[in-house]
């Protein structure tokens, strides 16, 4: 693990592009003794920013190019049109092997497709999953796929389970992570046919023994399993609502704590517990969605993040190499039968 | 509004039976000074818990029946086998005009089945939903589908668009309410062909104006609009989502202030304050799906609630007898083509 890591980095990606992105590495080098940094955008908006950042200083270099990815770009046109984009060069670095991991805060439809040409998926997977922490009552939960694939079929749920474990067996370093797929109700005769038949392939799977069954929206935040398996959609809107929520509690909180001189002063006395509940639901902490089922590491960033929370977007990536993710996935995937569309394909041989 | 209104109530629903469903019929009462009770279910029961309840008194009556739906009864089992279910019996009377509406804390799933096959539903409506308020930044929204409906096509999307502004109108009172769609980014391209679609149907119908766009599950919470649309699978979990996240900080919270000497002595002096936030996010607060889209009013409580949660859930049902909700959903209806399956089908004549 002291061995060297070197870290691509999208410079222009995310609403405030190299700033953020240049201090979000500063951070994430003295967190990260191995690190390297290779900072891929337009060098003359690097190069100032970099000066101030003696961490950064003998660790990192600069890869030049004047395109970026804006925000609004459709998938279709950044495979097509950004083909010299900082976005794609950083995903490159990975696929040639010059960097060990990519993070970008850049558009993310155009990352989803960007990635999936250049590091291709690892065999046995069909689509990537974007995957991320859920803090719980009982400390971290990972779900899957949170808005990558919108539209999914029953085999995408089930190498979205084998991914989700694997990640909880190696960046969380759980032993036996529970797997639930997100429904209406616990109970079997619950839901789609989606999910129901999700559910009838796990239960026939190397994975069966882990395997919780359903879950509801409710068992997110109670930690009920260690993984939570949901299509694209769903996942993205459970994501948002649970972000929109939290900030509502703290919304009214805030307002109830300034009703009365009485409130006032006790907030005062309780500051330090408060801002210890605000830095445990900062949305920082759980910036870095991660990229799963690619040939290769690749992290992405909220756009709209600060440097901390773009450090901490390194820190997942930097995790999943660590913990040797994909080697693990890669495994799992093997003892798994190859579906049959896919083998009809020829795409996928584990 | 000062005429008699009888609410009959399912005395043997949800998980703890009569002794919560009487108790909360005399809260009702004192809120309700013009409503009569009709309790359905077990005279031998109901009986005894209801002479300590003083302000029932003279303002009830039962209607005896042994039987009731246990929790894991299948709607298509109640169909067939529930016949004299303290449930069924209890949405009859609503049918018969023996009472103005209905309210259970029963299998949801035997509720749905049982209303619509008793009450029908109105001409317009393939498939009632169920709506409940959820509390935002800026008061409160009305979400629907929450999980009557797993699988939706765009059609039952603009039905529900249709009775949640309704619904906002009468029952909030707002002259124009916003009506959004629950997608996964508010681009008009974004999402799956189910919501696309809806949203074409809603630019091209009477509802144009108020129809705002697509919203993402951020914006519940923020209260971008004042309806919610949504097919039932991703509303319920939604739904449910949101209930655990509050739940989730609260208990962060609590935690928070037991860390400290000072931050105990700080929430002391601050109780006052946090408990005014506890009130605010109270789920019995929020108590009470509004199975829309019915020839009748009829409100799910939540199986687990207590006497005060399930009086708020027949506040619900009274609030939509008194705003004439029905009668305010059938006049928007009229103004709506009749969609082209439903008159093929002969069901519907608006």
């Amino acid at each position: 693990v002291s061995q060297t890591l070197t870290v691509a980095l999208d410079a222009m990606g995310g609403d405030h592009g190299a700033p953020v992105v240049v201090r979000g590495a500063d951070i994430a080098a003295e967190r990260f003794p191995f690190a390297r940094f290779l900072l891929v955008g337009d060098q003359a908006k690097i190069e100032p920013l970099i000066k101030s950042q003696m961490r950064l200083q003998g660790r990192y270099e600069i890869l030049h190019t004047d395109q970026a990815i804006p925000n609004e770009m459709k998938p279709s046109q950044a495979l097509r049109q950004a083909k010299q984009s900082s976005m794609r060069l950083a995903i490159e670095a990975v696929e040639t092997g010059t960097a060990g991991c990519v993070v970008s805060a850049g558009n993310t439809g155009a990352l989803m497709a960007l990635a999936k040409i250049v590091l291709k998926t690892l065999p046995g997977i069909d689509r990537p999953a974007i995957a991320s922490f859920m803090p719980t009552e009982r400390g971290e939960t990972v779900m899957l796929d949170l808005g990558a694939n919108i539209e999914c079929d029953a085999e995408n749920l089930l190498q979205f389970a084998i991914m989700g474990q694997a990640f909880a067996r190696s960046v969380l370093g759980l032993k036996d992570p529970r797997v639930g797929i997100l429904n209406v109700g616990s109970e079997e005769l619950k839901g789609n046919d989606l999910v129901r038949e999700a559910a009838s392939l796990l239960r026939a799977s190397p994975l069966a023994a882990s395997f919780h069954g359903f879950v509801e929206g409710t068992d997110i935040a109670k930690g009920t399993v260690d993984v939570v398996v949901t299509d694209g959609f769903t996942g993205n809107v459970a994501l948002k609502t649970a972000e929109g929520t939290a900030r509502l509690v703290s919304h009214f909180l805030r307002q109830s704590l300034q009703t009365s001189l009485l409130a006032k002063i006790g907030a005062l006395l309780s500051a330090g517990a408060l801002n210890k509940l605000k830095l445990r639901m900062d949305p920082r902490r759980y910036n870095g969605g991660m990229l799963l089922g690619l040939n290769g590491v690749c992290v992405k960033s909220h756009g709209g993040t600060d440097a901390i929370g773009f450090a901490n977007a390194i820190g997942v990536a930097v995790d999943l190499v660590q913990h040797r993710f994909n080697d693990m996935v890669s495994a799992d995937l093997a003892l798994h039968p190859v579906p049959a569309k896919q083998a009809a394909g020829g795409g996928g041989s584990a």
